[in-house]
């Protein structure tokens, strides 16, 4: 899935600046129950020399379509994917996911170039 | 009720990422009145080695419908319940209750492994 | 007014947790109109050895119905009845106003058993 | 103006504690266009030994229906109006002006007794 | 564009204060699909000796209508122009895109005379 | 009660208009627990040849702060005292009552001077 | 569960009203997974000789907590009962299920003395 | 004051169309107190030969700011002159007041080039 | 698909009532750009003498995850697969689309047993 | 412009239903001042064998980015070339303006085949 994902030059590198997508419509399979899980996704990054193509993030996202995962592998394999083909300064995902047993869940994790991760930011969800 | 819950191993340990579960149909009976008590309950934990497994969650919280328990007690009891069975980095509980009497209550608390309760994240409600 | 207000004994003594309540039907009456004044009180604190019984709150602040008192008077008397009550570790209050001369107001105190009032955390409202 | 700002004494001098005042009704004239400019004005400030009367204040913004006056002029005049009648401790004043052009615009200061004016509450509206 | 760009002179020089400016109505044209982009900016600063002209603001906005810019030169374009021409203590941006793809981005950069880029308060978004 | 309302001449008799109050402060005392009832009133009339005069209505209103009366009682109290008061073409009164045992309520009665009551009315809440 | 309905006598019969009651907290059991089901119930009716007691009707609900029914056996029994008890002119009654899997269901009815079920009000839910 | 109203002609004459407008910017003043009203104005019509335009819209509202007059004169005075002015087929308008004493107010008038005051439609708010 | 329906008695025959669901989370495939989309299903019918399963009416809906098909196509499909499996009175079916190329888009249809569809409720959504 | 447009042949053909589009991004110029204006387009339809492509209906709307064209001309000109073009039973379109002078507009209009121009639909916003 990985090799989905294309990047642009950042002809803005030293300047200091966040992205910031959000996805409500990212969709993958329960392995337990095989039905459907609904997610939205955040994503904050601070862009090194790559910025991530809009069209190409949407088609990676899309594969997810039909995989077996649970949330916590998906949200690290997302941020993992992200970390090896725009190489940021940081990056942020927060995983929502739709109701079930009448429980919302989310999960957040934030990595950090130098520092790796920030709890604290994962705590107030930046 | 502790043995309810379930875990299952948690395969990013050593990455660092929060959970939060909120569950608006929590509820319990009031001891002094006998009357049903409604909340929503906010739950918050950095997984160490183990993710709460979700619908043995659900029947847990599900099992004190017909509890007599006091609001204060019932925080504290299970954020208890919870430190001992997934062993977290740190929890926090919310727990709004359901106006009575035309005052609305809720009851906040954080625990750390190693620094004990926070009582500046129960204030911000994290 | 005081002798109104009943406590229970806090069984948590030792684990820090905050209790919060919010009464939109707090009225009394302003002393230069004889008018009545409509309040919503916001009481935040974390109990030490006392918990504020419920009921017993609600007819302290039904108590002031038919008193004529100022804004900032009563967030004060209240404050300082709770004080002497309760002995919680911090306590904050906010009352907001209800629109007069198409000016809405509020007022907002916290004090704190070690540190005395704490002016920062009134600008905030915690 | 000012002479239509009236205080009374701070009983509670002392205790710390903020005072909001929230006026949506604020009007005055475009020296430019001539046309009417609207504005929601926020206040805060912590009183030191006076506390502005409530009446007076809405007298006193009511006084600009018919000036010219420009945003940054305005909110100005008011927060040195107010230093000068109340001394407080420190004011806040933000200036949320009505659309105009398509653009919505906001003015804001902070100002203290002691430390002057601090960007820092300015920039984040307290 | 820049030359459309005037300012007046602030006439509380020391004195310092916040202008905030919200502007939905912005639109230029992707280089790729050559389709329009819409978005929502917001513009905030702290004068030193110059303030924006609100008429010269939204013409040289207007002026962005059919020129073809990426989301990222845009932003970084806006606020080069605006450091040139206000000379500012410090100026933030923020461009909210609307939906692609089922996407919703925003871009977010602070930048401040003294320290240059300041990547928190862009990833808070001030 | 009724003497407190006071009308004035409706001086654009013949037009048909409809004059609509909301009053969100309206409090009485509940005749079985003696604590108090607080209701948001909605009253809606097509005046004939009065107008009831504002401040008047108001201190009508307030007029019951004290007095134990049921909810049905209430509506129907206020509604046959306007309409002898002002003479109305027709008179609809809506009574949302404040939350209690975790139950809202409301009551709603519409009546014309030429058909009586009109259940279709009262069930749509106009 | 019909004995614990109590009513008390309508003293404004002959006037045409209606009487609203919303109750969030209604709860009962699902028959096929013995999961809990939560509830938000809406009814109105115009009474006739009777009106049904506040603390009762809540009783009466309350006692639903662990019965094992469906929905639609669930809001047609509850009418039946108040019909029984009150016999009102009509009565409609709403039922909002909390979603489960993801899907949230609502089931609704309306009974006239005269004309029996009328589709039409359940269809616009009055 | 009529006089500031200025039209162009309908080039769509024959074709049955609505025209909205809303202006949350009026303000008067109140003949009683002297002090300023604030109002939200909306007004429906449906042109035949002309249709109002924007500008002299603006500016014939704008010249009620210093003018005393009541509510109910002021929406009758503004509904006249639009018919005398725009001769539309029908017109409507809605005075929303701002709260005073506690209570919010609206006004509302409907009338038809052949039918006359149409109460229904004041009733519903069209 | 239309095997996975499966239905249960309606017990409740004879009384007239109505059944809505509403699923958040359809979502089919774009025959053109096999990129998917995403609909809010809203579904309303009485009930004959059957009433849809909720767990088969899930995994009917879900079985749609892969298929290539058209909004119009969709939801005519759907609803005639559900007159056929329950054959009900009546059935109303509104699919709201996730914005693309900026569009939001709906599409609404109601049948009757005896009248066919009814294009009047499809234009009001009921 | 109309050529622009394109159809495709509706399937559903003796099917009653209705399409919805609603586009937030629609601008154009004004002939008089020669700024943008921006509106909210909202569409409905009764497809008789036609049914608009969406992609055509965006590259239509789009088109007029550059024209200088009043808001009563706009809304007539879109509805006349949708009628030449998808021929539908009825259309109906509302124009939300952006707010000028404070002062926010729309226009609305509905026809239909056999009736022509239907005001009631109009004024009700369908």
């Amino acid at each position: 899935m990985r090799d989905l994902l294309e990047t642009f030059e950042n002809k803005n590198k030293g300047k200091k600046f966040v992205c910031e997508h959000v996805y409500p419509e990212l969709t993958a399979v329960c392995p337990t129950t095989e039905l459907p899980d609904f997610y939205t996704l955040r994503l904050l990054y601070e862009p090194d020399e790559k910025i991530v193509e809009l069209k190409s993030l949407k088609l990676y996202l899309t594969s997810y379509r039909n995989e077996g995962i649970y949330h916590e592998e998906l949200i690290n394999k997302i941020i993992e994917d992200l970390k090896a083909v725009i190489e940021p300064n940081w990056i942020f995902i927060e995983l929502e996911v739709a109701v079930r047993g009448g429980i919302s869940t989310s999960v957040r994790r934030f990595w950090d170039k130098n520092e790796g991760d920030d709890i604290e930011r994962a705590i107030e969800g930046i």
